[in-house]
């Protein structure tokens, strides 16, 4: 993965950048995005964070996270957004993924716009695009910047990029844990990264609450013809003084057993009316059963929301399913 | 890690090997074998590998796992135990690890030995040893006596040695994830393994059935003093249709809390007696904590019998792990 000079020379030649993640951000968003940050500094660039959201507290571990703003506290900062001219978006392709705040996208004054990202792109957004939608993670593709800027690795880069790495590949468990990841999260090892306390911070710091929603989360498990279900509603929430973001991730756990092909977790947002997860294993495309019900996502991940009392959203969903 | 010279050159000088696993066998004794099974083969000798206990079913993936004998099936292959003269112990240390029947033990016959392992020594076994405590795997060990051989890598030996090593590892996630182990993961991958394939082998293809166990499990969970304590009873494992390996590796999810230093899982064995396992994250030493009630095991993970009343155990162990 090598990347393009246009960006290169982008970073050497300017010298101030907005560097924007995604809304709601995950650990490869946040920690592609502290890398970089970390590595432009080093040749001497200034860099400003930008996030929509707060960083969730699971991923405060990461070294610098608290420099990020939010929309927000920009202000705090002394500047205004339209004060910024130059603007990386990391592991998302289109202003419209930072914020679907519309009057903070009217205040974006840009001269000169980059994509970094490893999704599938929508629009043509950026005036230059670093897209590689195989690419594992962008963690991986800010491993190379940083490699071609020829920037050394810091530990605290280190430890964002393997962060960023370890959560887009389930901890080198999905299906694109390549040999490069593994070469790189070595490096990034090498480096400083400490695998067992990043895995620990992303994998064994739950509350006591959440585990305790995971527990009657998995005691709602129906399972027919391969598909599991389980259900969370908001008494369950309210039981164990959890909010939704506890939630994260609970649909992956019925995948454990060796039959269940697709595992579909229903959250109960209001009366009658459902967010709906969807992961599945093998051959069955998840995105095209949530496009069904006006929903979407990738083929094994994929979610939709849907109105009207249980039984009927999960037998639809469960026809649907069987169609695919 | 450099094999001595001594255990190339047995491997090299000598024609037949009986290779040996543990009792209870797992990925890593397992996976082990197979891979210096698989390259002694490349160099013209011949092997026999024998294992106590049948391969577990989950390990039924390991390319030639077939290819174990136990030692009531020895004499279809036309031998008998007193016609092996070269052993090698993978994964332990001496013979009584291998089996803990006597009958068995005074059949052994041989000329020469050799132990590979990376667990602590207590009898001197082994005309050569080559024991490495802080290896995070025998699996590693193996990597480097292949290379040291100079055989190259096949596909079917670095699915067996990344199986061997993610096993030992919590699949990257334990302490002993050093950049050394994925080094060699990626070198693996190169030469054949997929991680995917692998990790779905080991963690997604639990039955229904242990899946049910699991939650039943986790509905037993106590907390009191960052000592998690589940349990399992012979009524659990009758209404689940499951059997005791079912439970492997349940004491520890409870970790996956952040506040819990120490997991318990109790197994009821009979009226009044129970198997107790016990995990620690930090610096809780439950060795010393088995050893109280006359058990053993590592720092991290130990084990114990201990008769009396459920309330009673648990009230002793919860009194021996706060006195730590």
């Amino acid at each position: 993965m090598v990347p393009p000079a246009e960006l290169l020379n982008f970073f050497r030649n300017e010298d101030y950048f907005l560097i924007a993640t995604h809304m709601s951000p995950d650990g490869d968003t946040l920690g592609s995005s502290l890398a970089l940050s970390l590595a432009l500094q080093k040749i001497g660039k200034k860099t400003f964070l930008l996030n929509n959201d707060m960083v969730p507290k699971e991923y405060a571990f990461l070294p610098g996270y608290e420099r990020f703003h939010t929309f927000e506290n920009i202000q705090d900062s002394g500047y205004r957004l339209q004060d910024f001219k130059r603007i990386v978006l990391i592991d998302c392709n289109d202003l419209d993924r930072v914020t679907d705040d519309k009057s903070w996208l009217s205040n974006f004054n840009l001269q000169t716009s980059a994509v970094i990202d490893h999704h599938e792109t929508e629009k043509p957004f950026g005036d230059i695009r670093w897209i590689i939608p195989d690419s594992p993670a962008t963690g991986l593709m800010i491993f190379y910047v940083i490699k071609a800027l020829g920037v050394d690795l810091s530990e605290d880069m280190a430890i964002n990029l393997y962060a960023a790495i370890a959560v887009d590949t389930g901890n080198f468990r999905y299906g694109n844990t390549t040999s490069e990841v593994l070469h790189v999260a070595a490096d990034l090892t090498d480096a400083g990264a400490r695998p067992h306390i990043i895995s620990t911070e992303l994998y064994e710091s739950w509350t006591e609450s959440r585990f305790r929603l995971f527990i009657k989360t998995l005691n709602t498990l129906q399972i027919e013809d391969g598909i599991a279900i389980t259900t969370v509603t908001r008494k369950m929430l309210a039981e164990t003084s959890t909010s939704p973001d506890d939630i994260e991730n609970f649909v992956s756990y019925p995948r454990t057993i060796k039959d269940i092909n697709v595992s579909v977790l229903l959250r109960e947002i209001d009366d009658n009316y459902y967010k709906v997860s969807l992961r599945s294993k093998d051959s069955i495309n998840v995105a095209r059963v949530a496009a069904a019900f006006g929903g979407g996502g990738h083929k094994s991940a994929a979610g939709v929301r849907i109105k009207g009392d249980i039984e009927t959203v999960k037998a639809k969903l469960i026809k649907q399913i069987k169609s695919e």
